[in-house]
């Protein structure tokens, strides 16, 4: 668990793209956000203060989360400086970085000297179980996709954002390390050992009040060949009540597969639902999330309505149309 | 890759039971063990020569492999005492143990200076790749079962001991730690991050003659909430041509899980199909492996004779009929 508020951490971004992490704190849980800390040279701005360490820290700031990605692999002498200050200041560090903080000697010395935490989101730092497939109270919703990509962490936060709004009771559960820095909490479920994958997810969602809503990052698909293990093992584990489908019709083939075409979403529906009843036998998929930002609104509007009416449920892309029609279907599973 | 022929330690084995690793190399890789090491008050005996450790490095061994399940999961001081001089004598060691001889620090130490191998096969030692989906050439058959534990890798041996009888090109793909301490090969599955378990499914079965056959040892189950991301990176990594469907007809619930019962043949069929022929279209279903252990004679005749025409395959326990019939069903898909 990382510690809440954050300074955001843009270091040298070249562009506003580099610093998608950042946005996704800012977009999704600005409370989280106190200011941002920018080098020489950054291109991103979150619209938020620009704070020197001592002045987030004075705003209670208590993590500076690196919400940009870094050139080359590698943690620059530039960056590695302003860590070390922050680690100095009293900020833990949070990176969803390849290259870990925690491979750092200086920043572990530091760390350690100061008593402060190195988060290194894309490794699992807890011993997960293995699952038990037991019945767990509450609810559970998953988006599942036709392939890597396709918005699936989006629409949960999108539907997790309108379910607060409506003083429902939600939680994002993040399996990725951006979604795991959003919110301060998850599982790198990509990082888990092949056993205890699903173990992973049972305890990332466990007994809730019966009206709570675990909306749960998905990861992969089952239709991908490098990552559907993965999927498998969230729709086992995460024993969903309710599954969104989640596609972006202009794809030409599954990402990083130029031989393999995306399924349809009809494909997904039974495949998903097939599996997902092993766990839950009263599973039902609620509706579909289209990633529609390579269409005009036009040709947006024209698909969404076909699909729509091809598969006799709710489609929108939460971010041209909200989520609203989303929630409104999980909320008349209750 | 752990260096052939073996002597297998048996250790203080209580039962027979307890040195199945042993069995498993005595039955399929008889040519591999040219003795067994028996320490005082062992119970159990592969009806191999006894052999001192000079004895067996004369006979040609170069690998002791622990062939033995110990007690308590600690590497007992009598145990490490003939490990450390097997070392000694110039053995590599073999281990599919929880405790790992990685971490006895003082076999690392007489393996490092006198050039043995530790082989601990649950652990991956190889960075395997993500997954590429790409066709690759030869062909696979993947056992897939209802439960776990119902005879995946004892059908596989079996039709690979059939088909080398035969003349045909088979190689047994181990993906367990059993299996890779008998063929002294093979991806520990579900050891490995999950990012790269279809990756190294494709890794253990490249590229190969267009009539040899991958026989790859199945894991889990799709079925079993706790390890089916497991499998399905068996089903999209292995790219199989044929599917053995594998049952144990006695079984209340599924291991592990009181809770859920098993799934039948058919619905085993219909899921493996459908999730298969994303990678390969062309993929049958080719015959049907029931372990009929705890069934007598007639019950299990009448019980086969039903499968097979319920589903119209052929249907055999490997065990008591021998796997030569799944192997014609095989050799008829060519």
């Amino acid at each position: 668990m990382i510690e809440t508020p954050y300074l955001l951490f843009l270091g040298d971004a070249p562009d506003q793209l580099a610093a998608k992490v950042a946005q996704g704190i800012k977009d999704w849980r600005p409370d989280y956000a106190v200011g941002q800390f920018r080098m020489e040279g950054c291109k991103a701005d979150m619209g938020l203060a620009d704070m020197s360490l001592q002045e987030a820290k004075a705003a209670g700031a208590k993590t500076l989360v690196i919400g940009v990605a870094n050139r080359g692999g590698v943690i620059s002498a530039a960056w590695k400086h302003v860590l070390a200050e922050a680690l100095l200041a009293g900020f833990d560090l949070a990176s969803g970085l390849h290259n870990l903080l925690k491979d750092e000697a200086e920043l572990v010395e530091i760390a350690k000297a100061e008593g402060r935490m190195l988060h290194d989101v894309r490794v699992p730092s807890v011993k997960y179980p293995i699952a038990n497939g037991r019945k767990r109270r509450g609810k559970r919703c998953l988006a599942v996709g036709t392939d890597c990509s396709v918005g699936k962490m989006y629409t949960a936060l999108a539907m997790d954002a309108v379910m607060r709004e409506r003083g429902m009771k939600a939680s994002f559960r993040a399996t990725g390390q951006t979604g795991i820095l959003i919110t301060g909490d998850g599982v790198p479920l990509d990082a888990v050992i092949a056993d205890f994958m699903a173990g992973a997810v049972e305890w990332l969602t466990p007994d809730n009040d019966e009206d709570h809503w675990d909306l749960i990052e998905g990861q992969g698909s089952l239709f991908h060949a490098s990552y559907s293990g993965v999927t498998m093992a969230l729709v086992h584990g995460g024993q969903p009540d309710a599954l969104i489908l989640c596609h972006e019709p202009t794809r030409g083939h599954m990402r990083g597969l130029p031989d393999y075409s995306l399924p349809s979403l009809q494909e997904l529906q039974e495949v998903s639902l097939t599996l997902a009843r092993r766990v839950n036998p009263a599973v039902q998929v609620v509706g579909i999330s289209v990633n529609t930002q390579h269409m005009s609104e036009k040709e947006a509007e024209d698909y969404l309505a076909g699909v729509e009416a091809e598969m006799g449920l709710p489609a929108v892309d939460p971010f041209r149309n909200g989520a609203g029609r989303l929630v409104d279907a999980l909320a008349a599973l209750d």
